[in-house]
């Protein structure tokens, strides 16, 4: 038999197996690559918890998300990897004569894909779904330290015009 | 007869008569006051439209604000007055451990009511019902030219620790 998709185990439904990346919305089976990729982060380090089961916070919020049609979890997937993820979330406000806004969070890739041009494609995705969304504005914040992030959302044409502030409850 | 709360004209329904704020969500009826607020501004003169009947994409934002259950449009009210306005974004994530955050958005005080201590009544409301939602993070972003703002949410405990940025689509 040579069933499309079942027959190369390289390429199972839905993922592309010619070395080009997909970009989708994430499943629950996702989340142990998902967290794995947040914990190997120089800041991500000391805030997550990557160990098996997942800690049920991270469930509970993958459920939250998964409710939220204004929510969009995503991950780029090659070869069967999740190597790559972000999420978006899509705000209605006032401002700006009620423009809608794309607010992407949580970037994340994979150590050993990072200065491939992965990160650049999971964004330019990221960007046209805003613009299906009918957003009229894409926004992020990123940590002062990550001086590298500041270079690459500047060469994709975002400018740093706000600043971010942050209080823990 | 002496209703409570009727008998008073200085105090409808649901409105403190006494000078104190009352923070609440925001109805349909006070948008025309909300977008005037907005538009009365050093930035938002440039981009928003105040004129009546207001433009439809404000009469639609405020819809998807209204059908978003993780969105709060809230404002503050004096008298019967409409003195201010946020809006806060609840939003699910998995970072920090599947944390909840507030994000705090389009903050404005009325003109005759800056520097008498509202905006700060009306951060701390906000960040009380981020609380109850239980959002480990509040988070914001002002323009970088707003410096008063700055040393408004540093006061408040806020710590800049992020780059905003923008793409206008």
């Amino acid at each position: 038999m040579d069933l499309p998709g079942l027959s190369d185990p390289r390429a199972p439904a839905g993922v592309a197996g010619n070395g080009q990346p997909v970009f989708r919305r994430a499943t629950a089976g996702d989340l142990p690559a998902l967290v794995a990729m947040l914990a190997d982060d120089p800041l991500g380090a000391g805030r997550e918890d990557a160990s098996l089961p997942l800690a049920p916070g991270y469930l509970a919020a993958f459920a939250a998300i998964e409710a939220d049609p204004n929510q969009l979890l995503a991950v780029a997937e090659l070869e069967g990897a999740i190597v790559g993820t972000l999420q978006i979330a899509f705000l209605p406000g006032l401002s700006h004569k009620g423009a809608w806004r794309g607010q992407i969070e949580a970037v994340r890739i994979a150590a050993g894909q990072r200065g491939s041009g992965l990160g650049q494609r999971l964004i330019a995705w990221a960007i046209e779904e805003c613009r299906a969304r009918g957003c009229r504005l894409v926004q992020l914040t990123t940590d002062k330290t990550r001086l590298d992030a500041h270079r690459f959302y500047a060469r994709l044409g975002f400018r740093a015009t706000h600043e971010g502030f942050k209080l823990t409850l």
